[in-house]
């Protein structure tokens, strides 16, 4: 098995949502595994001076056809969500917490999370929604509310946020494979491409 | 034949110059014209809020480094210039003075100005560099030289890139196919997508 893939996304962004629903299989056709790492996309903001794209003149309505656009694309589920950009901080701790004991989990986790927010078109705000997306999954409500209260699981959020900007990230979808990073959910073509041919 | 797409471009942008190497071909597998439109992208960024990538922290290491990746997988020279982003205004209005009478030659300008810039890596800020680039294809100096400096020029340029920001124009390249717009050279496999498909 060559190196894994990196996939680095926010829970509340539509372009993460659909990379999300692509990656692990585009990668498994190449025999990668994929490492899924949440990070709080407004860290980055704050380096590019970028806004959420939803607010930005021009930006925000191309978006909003986009987004549905590129979903019937894919033929993945998509229903504009009641509030954007959510506050993903809560996902984003849970997350964080499931990938140190259980990283399947959290992958899993994150999946119901973005079909919940994408998908179904929930808010993902509150700690509660977030527990109400985990608990089918068999994550127990009290230890959820618990973690994204936990100062040591917010620290780990920050620092591998961190990280991530240190490494260049600064969208969602931000994809590295074989030290290459390639930035968006229209890019998962070429980096099929990279992954097919060994680079170029 | 069907209705033809309109490609928005900005001299200045990379993404613009990767899909212009491509559209026209695009376009004929489809049986569609291309109607090329030369704008002024700042004028754009002053309502998105957006900065020239190349200065952006983390999104101008990006660029530097994704552009060359792209034009090596598109099979296309590239040269980054000496200034960037380059002063486009020059080249813009020489090419909106030119599709008055002769829209092929225009065209053929544009692709031109694309090349010597960023497939050779010439600097294309002063008209008279502009007008090296045209002379090669009959187009006489002096009459370009006055072009650029015509008041009525300058008002085209400004309407045409006012009516592309009218229409949602924000980024280049930026293509519309029956109405639906599109952003982005690595959206043009969607571009041909809707054009193989008829939409989806």
């Amino acid at each position: 098995m060559s190196q894994a893939i990196d996939f680095y996304f926010e829970f509340a962004s539509p372009y993460g949502y659909l990379a999300s629903t692509r990656i692990d299989d585009l990668a498994a056709r190449h025999h990668r595994e994929v490492i899924w790492h949440p990070i709080m996309l407004g860290a980055a903001f704050k380096e590019t001076g970028a806004r959420p794209l939803v607010h930005t003149p021009l930006k925000g309505p191309y978006l909003r056809h986009d987004v549905p656009r590129f979903a019937r694309l894919l033929d993945v589920p998509f229903i504009e969500p009641p509030v954007m950009p959510a506050n993903s901080l809560a996902a984003s701790r849970a997350c964080v917490w499931l990938e140190d004991g259980a990283p399947a989990l959290a992958k899993r986790f994150a999946k119901a999370v973005f079909h919940a927010h994408w998908g179904e078109g929930r808010d993902i705000g509150a700690p509660e929604q977030v527990a109400d997306i985990a608990a089918p999954l068999g994550i127990e409500r009290a230890a959820l509310l618990a973690a994204v209260a936990d100062p040591a699981i917010k620290e780990r959020l920050r620092a591998a946020t961190a990280a991530a900007l240190a490494r260049g990230v600064f969208g969602s979808p931000f994809v590295f494979v074989d030290g290459e990073g390639f930035w968006g959910a229209d890019r998962l073509d070429q980096v099929e491409a990279w992954l097919a041919r060994g680079g170029w």
